[in-house]
């Protein structure tokens, strides 16, 4: 049985609806994943991260591995016992984080070999130890080892990157599935249509359950990662998910949907939460301004979040001035039920033929124009 | 109709059991009050809150003076609609705050004159004008101003302060309470035997509807607190809930249930959930340590809170090597539900005649050589 079924298409793009079976949840698509990078989603009690009704969530096997360590989460029953997450895990094989965050990082063909940022020991990840470690977390969707080339970079670079990256594929595909875990690849290339378009030649013919894409959202500009999903996703094999890794804000959501997209995670509803910053239909809102202290009203009548059912804007304002850390619980919360509820308007916006209108009134409240939130490595 | 009625006594110390009736709650007692200085508890959702069981909440008058101020929480429909607390508040008035907090503290037998520690502004309380703000917020039970010498005091600074303190219960009396709000006065006069005495008699005779004790557990010591305590509580109305203005850890609480007091509120369920400790039946537990990361077990796996019917040892302290947020609140909580479930099993055993026996388990747990617990004024 092949793990996703495409369930539908927009009329008037290429986005379309999918269901994606995995060992701990059926995730219909297109689907936004929360980051929980070091097992825990930041700021909030896990049973709250469920009631948002995320149906996957993210780890990262770099900041993993590094603390607690593998061992530990095996130890501890796996990583869906440890952060006490009953639906499903995508981790993330860290390579992106090795990248930006460990100390004398040093990449060649055979892997990469790094000093870890909490301790400065040092440790090496292959393509293969990297899908070992997630099979022995249990995660529901492992993550190739890949090369993503910082921006910004030379053509050379990114060949670079890009050829091992797919050397890795072919490597970490010879290492045994464990039963039940699915595997995605992840496409390099940078905005080079020619590198993009022989990753996905070569990906699409490997084992794999899923195409993940890569090194976009990293600076290139949303012009250019927008022309690069248009030309680059229609390449993707029709039958697996697309996964475009670390994007984005509301108005790139859409647009990556509307390119084909099927998955995205970002952290940007935790961090700008904690920050007080969130989302709303309007835009965002920084819940600090003095209009706001007065006000009775919460961040939006219609959200079923804690901060909205139970919370004025004053309130709000508040936490924010005391700078207790619980404005950022309630704040993550807010947003990622606000990402929660953004996905399931679009999946029903693609099931009622109004995906359009409804494209329309997300990028007219997120336009493009506002700077690219890139992911941090941190988090 | 009187609002507290005694309900029954321990045969062998002066516990006793009784029930507080208020606008938003009928309180049993002995009751523990967390601490929501500012409006909100530190780090934790206020329905998270609510599950503890705990039927009242402390604020406090000095903080919410300064920020937000009381008529921002007037506009904002009361401190029970600000902070989303449907059960009972009772609020301190904010003198021991001011003593310790603000600056360019002037006392005159007018009331206090200071500069908030947020801004600068300069501000009065007086007693009256401490009573009116709290009938402002809507709070069930209402503190008098008082004035608490900071230990260690003279002979002569203690007295100076009982009597302030008098004088003020005596013009806060003649301000009109708000309907169905409680007033509670507060003892003063240090260890000294004669002053506890006069402070009894002379309050005793005023209308109000509790007593508070006020100026122990400032560094005293626990023997002197505990022998004042044991002289002071019997002079105290009979017919009046006994309030123990800001102890304490289990020790201290049963000792002080024993010598007749019925209310307690303290930080350190908070303070301390912050800073990875927390509470069990064998005294506290430091989630840090190193033996603790491989243990699957829960903090108490007879706990019902979110920390212990969720998540092993091991991930708590995996949680406070990453320093997030998440484990204040997830402590927090703990310690809120161990404090609920303490009051809850003293009530339980002053009913069935077996208080002797949790009083000397929760002694052994929590020896009196454990250093007392002063409060800080920023909670």
């Amino acid at each position: 049985m092949t793990p996703f079924r495409v369930l539908g298409h927009d009329r008037n793009s290429a986005a379309r609806r999918g269901l994606l079976t995995t060992a701990h949840a059926a995730i219909p698509t297109p689907v936004f994943m929360p980051v929980a990078t070091h097992g825990f989603m930041r700021a909030v009690p896990i049973e709250m991260v469920i009631d948002t009704g995320a149906p996957v969530i993210l780890g990262n096997t770099y900041h993993l591995h590094v603390r607690p360590g593998i061992d530990r989460i095996d130890a501890l029953g796996g990583l869906h016992a440890f952060m006490a997450w009953p639906r499903a895990i995508l981790t993330d094989s860290g390579g992106f984080q090795i990248t930006s965050l460990a100390d004398h990082r040093r990449v060649t063909d055979d892997g990469i070999v790094f000093k870890s940022h909490v301790d400065g020991s040092e440790h090496v990840f292959t393509p293969e130890s990297v899908v070992e470690a997630q099979a022995r977390m249990g995660v529901d969707i492992a993550m190739l080892l890949d090369e993503c080339t910082p921006h910004p970079y030379t053509p050379g670079e990114s060949l670079a990157g890009l050829e091992r990256t797919l050397r890795w594929a072919e490597r970490a595909a010879c290492v045994p599935t464990r039963e039940g875990q699915l595997r995605f690849c992840i496409t390099q290339g940078g905005v080079d249509p020619a590198l993009r378009s022989r990753a996905a030649r070569e990906l699409n013919a490997m084992p794999f359950d899923g195409n993940a894409i890569g090194g976009l959202g990293i600076g290139e500009g949303r012009e250019r990662m927008y022309e690069t999903l248009r030309t680059h996703v229609p390449e993707l094999r029709e039958d697996r998910p697309r996964y475009l890794m670390g994007v984005g804000p509301p108005g790139d959501l859409v647009e990556a949907v509307a390119a084909g997209v099927d998955m995205f995670d970002c952290v940007i509803p935790s961090r700008h939460g904690r920050n007080g910053v969130v989302y709303t239909d309007d835009g965002v809102l920084h819940v600090k301004v003095a209009r706001l202290a007065e006000r009775r009203d919460p961040i939006d009548p219609n959200c079923a979040c804690p901060a909205c059912r139970r919370h004025s804007l004053g309130y709000l304002n508040h936490l924010f001035k005391t700078r207790d850390s619980l404005m950022g619980t309630l704040l993550t919360l807010h947003n990622l039920h606000y990402f929660q509820r953004l996905m399931q308007r679009i999946r029903d916006a693609i099931d009622d033929g109004t995906f359009d209108a409804l494209r329309a009134r997300v990028v007219a409240a997120y336009p493009p124009k506002v700077p690219g939130i890139r992911p941090r490595p941190k988090d």
